[in-house]
């Protein structure tokens, strides 16, 4: 139980910094994440809070001048898919490290939501935003709108934004996840993507246009599905393509929604009695649970999406911590790995 | 480009209000998730928004004496696991409803983390706390402690705390699912399970237990491993289990993370050779991606973590808005369904 009585007088950090014997510093570093104190340290500090009945004001704090709000906005498309959960995570570990939270929003790849949750961030007086941009429009994150808070785009790059960026090899990705299927002979091969206007969707079928060209071969339009943004739309497009009359030999798919969707609609004529011989070669960006266990070959196109989080929460903690102003906006493209999943 | 040119005057919600010909009340509540406001207004309201360059302070505005923060903090165990991802999003969705944001924090399933999670959206002064507990201690949850937030636990219950609490029927579930195992033969049944620390892993053993002990039989050791926490120590408990002298001919698995994990050990024998037919059947906690496509028969003990999220979510917000103070906390225990996955 709490030993103070009067419930309206709130302990200080002083108080408590007194009860477990360490310096205020010491309860301040604790409170922020551990950063470099002892664990023995910290769990001392941490009884004397609760013995007291601490609590650190941090909305008081940031609003006194040259204070920090110690909090970093992330927007991400979709919280439901593990990519970016897992995206989430890498952000926040590193945002941890530097004594920061993270807040985070979902935009579902719709640019009013991500204009509202951008907003609503600078009032919170984020010190920094990570994006996943949802469509092309930047007028919303200039500096001017921002008030100068620094922003990080990950996994996709905006055209007349000068600021720092994480994305992936995208193009030499697909590219070389294409030629593991030209490789094994096939010259039907299909490409599953999402919306036109996501970035990493052009980009992917820039690498798999690539691939093809080099073998004198050209994208079919009978072949390419584009738009799907979920598993049930890439099912349906999939069916479309293995009923056509020639249906292609190898799919390349773009991201994890579209070759699980793939895999899906293949389960189903098998279950049905087609044979895995009449199923097509599967190549695609992303890595997913159980690949190893799929009844067709599967080629993935390998990255880690907790490190591009890391990697976007570096750059922007650079800004904030080092040198803000310094310097144009950098690009960082992180490889990819082509692995046989089963 | 904003029209103002001094840029330490911030615009008012008033001048937002005049310059897209609508009530200040409106402007709020666009800039607060567009609940009852008109696409068409919302449109008009952030082209104001834009070219004046508002912003609202939430931290200022939080302040002010009987103003709220809109904020909600969400702490779950482990944002990498698309279970929560997809729960957090359930939480989200009717937050924004209501016009508040939430603030995630992963705790790792560290008790020590979860404390400082707590403290820290405390200090930040969130509304109220949604909480997947990641160990059996109270104090830090006490109402005195959280100075009068709210607080209501997800997925996992805690013993000596009055508060509302969302669950899965985690007892039936485990015992129907066992049942479907013992109802195809089985009598060697094998359970895989998290720490016994956990709440849920507790009494889904109860529930293997229970339909074990219709049939006249009882768990034996060597076929019960508990404490995997990830996919790889699932997998090398599984190991275990199938390299017994008398192997089981069946698992029933707590979780996801376990399932996947017996079944990644599966894939591996397979692949080595061994026939399928020597494969255990397998019974588990949680849906998972293309379950339908596995060598060995599958039955899923299924629910819906954003409809849990979207609960906890409502539990909260009754609280909040209607009656805070009234009543004992009230625990909803939602279904479960079994699923031939394959």
């Amino acid at each position: 139980m709490p030993e103070r009585t009067g419930s309206n007088k709130q302990p200080t950090i002083r108080e408590v910094a007194l009860r477990a014997g360490v310096s205020p510093m010491t309860v301040s570093r604790t409170l922020s994440g551990g950063e470099s104190v002892r664990p023995d340290v910290q769990e001392k500090v941490l009884r004397a809070v609760r013995e007291l009945g601490y609590h650190r004001n941090e909305n008081a704090r940031s609003l006194r001048p040259g204070h920090r709000s110690g909090l970093i906005g992330v927007a991400i498309t979709n919280l439901g898919n593990p990519y970016y959960g897992n995206f989430a995570l890498g952000v926040e570990e590193v945002a941890a490290q530097h004594g920061r939270r993270i807040i985070i929003g979902s935009t579902g790849e719709d640019p009013l939501r991500e204009r509202q949750l951008v907003s609503d961030f600078i009032g919170r007086q984020v010190e920094g935003l990570v994006l996943v941009p949802s469509g092309e429009s930047v007028d919303h994150l200039s500096a001017d709108r921002l008030g100068g808070v620094p922003l990080v785009l990950a996994s996709r790059s905006l055209e007349g934004l000068d600021v720092d960026s994480v994305l992936l090899d995208d193009v030499g990705g697909a590219a070389d996840g294409t030629r593991v299927l030209l490789d094994a002979g096939h010259t039907r091969i299909a490409f599953l993507g999402n919306a036109r206007s996501v970035f990493t969707g052009e980009r992917r079928f820039e690498g798999y246009v690539r691939a093809l060209a080099e073998r004198g071969l050209s994208p079919r339009d009978e072949l390419v599905e584009r738009g799907q943004q979920d598993v049930a739309s890439a099912e349906v497009a999939t069916r479309r393509l293995l009923d056509l009359e020639h249906p292609p030999t190898a799919i390349f798919s773009a991201n994890n929604r579209n070759t699980i969707g793939a895999l899906r609609e293949m389960g189903r004529r098998l279950r049905a009695g087609e044979s895995v011989d009449a199923m097509p070669a599967l190549a695609g960006f992303d890595a997913f649970e159980l690949a190893e266990l799929m009844p067709v070959p599967v080629t993935i196109i390998d990255h880690d999406p907790q490190e591009l989080g890391r990697q976007a929460a570096r750059l922007l903690l650079a800004r904030l911590d080092v040198d803000r102003a310094a310097g144009h906006g950098k690009t960082i493209e992180m490889p990819v790995r082509i692995v046989a999943a089963n």
